[in-house]
């Protein structure tokens, strides 16, 4: 694997593009814990925000940012990361998980002494791996400056791909094509969720492909039996049966870059009522990728495909897809455009998308997705795996 | 799989005990967001902690807790809770991910709407899945409440397990067991590291001991070739090879219950700095579990740890373990108790603790832990596998 997975050229046209934002917004420096937006710049990559950590990106000067965390997890920055070594600072294990004192005490102190107190600092807000006292010990630690809210800043940047990007979404889309043919050819009645769930994990990980796959942002969702009507399930041992309808939503990851797929799976003799909205589902996406191409507004992709369910006298209230890419536990989603009525975001080139059409009726369900790139032409489907309700006998 | 998986006068023993220091604290309502806190309270489980819920619990009147979250997540709910319905509230979906608009608005004005303005509300501040915005919407929502920071409330409750939460420990370790063995079982020389970690998943997940195993706080670490001195790597398709010490460190979950487990194997003739210090990490571990017993002060285990590498002239800077127990990604630890110097918390029966003793030197690094469990007579490891350094040639 290279250190790190892109090549320098694409990191500074990362930061530059970050940049342009932070000096639109007068932002000295940026603030980044969403371990997604620290790779991004920086490639750094570890199972380590589980403790605080930052990404610090100044605005001038072209100076390097600065990756600060738990002095054990330096680590992991040569393995991973193009940061020169001197940019790669810990603090004392002596801050970790202590009542009296926090990691942010200590990384405050340090960005004061570099001078950035009195400066204008802008911060996630709304991210996983970034709390309230983390905040406000930054805060209390640097009381000259000025702190402003710079969440989805850098999402915002990735919501476009650059082709090495969009590379390792097609290997994510490869993988995850196995891994949900490995969930097809697991499910049989008297198998337990949980071993169709062990072979998508293989499948996700090592898969046939030639590479490795990346832990998933969300885990393999399984909506079966007594859960058939619920979007976000755990695995449990239930047994699968026959005359059972199953779907499934997983993704796969390459370089933590992600493809998802969500199909249905019945078991015996497929009940008119699944075939006859899975018919309409089909005639909907299909209308919703008709619809997908660049210059046309979010909302009007969801409108697309409500027109279809409208006909047809068929209801659903959540979105129907959102902005996906590079991400950590628990999502993939980038959390910036959504395909929902009043998303005025207009789609561009190389923006991808997760559109997920999740039918949760009164007791069953069924759902059907493609991870999708906006081409100068149109929307191109990334993954590639038949449609329509599978029907196993 | 029952719903919920413990008995209902488990849940209520755990509201006592929660409300207990509420009150002492002088909290009205406490809101919790941490999902391992969520689920311990009221059994909710789900892959839904990705947008903002929470559970409220009422300290006063043995008014059941409610559950907040996206309208789609209360299908969840009657799979997994032993809530009420009436106590099942949803937020609307055009809540979900908008600049406009967050969830804690619509939860903010709904807590309004029962009364809870005006009140004192202690609510986490530093846990995974409640952010600065959280907060900041909640206080905004309800401004004649008193918030309070209520971190780690639950989580000090949680240190002392039931024996149904052991009885979910002892499983785990099961599967864990099991999982090292099929980590030890794939490595081989040429084998990619992400083949061994299908190989681990299928074990964690599927196991052989009749019962599913849950996703793990975090995902197994690989520490080998290149990464073989980082704590936390991320896997990759890097081939294993000859005369390589790798050290891994995983969990498995039951009812998210975690055992975990470290070990590290060597394959070809393992140096003599390996033997050597696996044997004083050995000597350093057997004193710390003779140590480990009621009454006895944390950080007096670390001590009698560190006494054994003083003698032998090594050094480890981070702490030798911590509570360990029901979590969901990114962590398996509680936060709560820490075995290292100047923690002065009393041990006590049905504590659990992960003794993990990492050593990490210039360019090598061995591991090696078991999950105990305190009794009356001291310290019961839970994970059973030999210990030592593990030859394969």
């Amino acid at each position: 694997m290279p250190t790190p997975p892109f090549e320098k050229t694409e990191y500074e046209s990362r930061l530059r593009r970050v940049r342009a934002r932070m000096e639109a917004a007068g932002i000295d420096l940026l603030l980044l814990a969403d371990p997604a937006n620290m790779n991004y710049l920086t490639g750094y990559d570890g199972w380590s925000f589980y403790v605080p950590q930052l990404v610090a990106v100044p605005c001038q000067g072209n100076e390097d940012p600065l990756w600060l965390g738990r002095a054990m997890d330096r680590a992991q920055a040569p393995l991973t990361s193009w940061l020169p070594d001197a940019r790669v600072i810990g603090y004392p294990e002596s801050y970790v998980q202590r009542s009296d004192r926090h990691p942010m005490d200590w990384i405050a102190d340090h960005l004061k002494g570099r001078g950035w107190d009195g400066r204008r600092i802008g911060t996630e807000t709304d991210v996983y791996y970034f709390s309230p006292k983390a905040l406000e010990r930054l805060r209390a630690g640097l009381p000259n400056a000025e702190f402003v809210d710079a969440d989805l800043l850098v999402n915002w940047v990735r919501a476009v791909k650059s082709p090495a990007e969009i590379a390792c979404m097609r290997e994510a889309a490869s993988l995850v094509g196995g891994a949900m043919r490995a969930a097809f050819d697991a499910i049989e009645p008297g198998v337990r969720q949980c071993d169709a769930i062990a072979r998508i994990y293989a499948a996700q990980i090592a898969g046939e492909a030639g590479f490795a796959g990346d832990i998933t942002g969300l885990c393999p969702l399984i909506m079966s039996g007594r859960a058939a009507a619920a979007p976000h399930p755990m695995w449990t041992d239930d047994r699968f049966e026959r005359d059972q309808t199953t779907a499934i939503e997983l993704g796969a990851a390459r370089r933590h870059y992600h493809a998802s797929l969500a199909r249905t799976l019945h078991v015996g003799r497929p009940p008119q009522r699944l075939m006859d909205t899975a018919k309409i589902v089909e005639e909907g996406l299909e209308a919703a990728l008709a619809a997908m191409r660049p210059g046309v507004e979010a909302g009007a992709v969801e409108a697309a495909w409500r027109r279809v369910l409208d006909r047809h006298g068929l209801k659903k209230e959540s979105r129907i897809g959102y902005s996906i890419g590079l991400g950590y536990p628990p999502d993939w989603g980038e959390h910036t455009i959504s395909l929902r009525p009043g998303d005025a975001t207009v789609l561009e080139p190389c923006n991808t998308f997760h559109i997920i059409l999740g039918m949760w009726m009164e007791g069953w369900g069924m759902e059907t997705s493609e991870t999708v790139l906006i081409t100068e032409q149109g929307a191109e489907c990334l993954t590639r795996f038949p449609r329509g309700v599978h029907v196993k006998d």
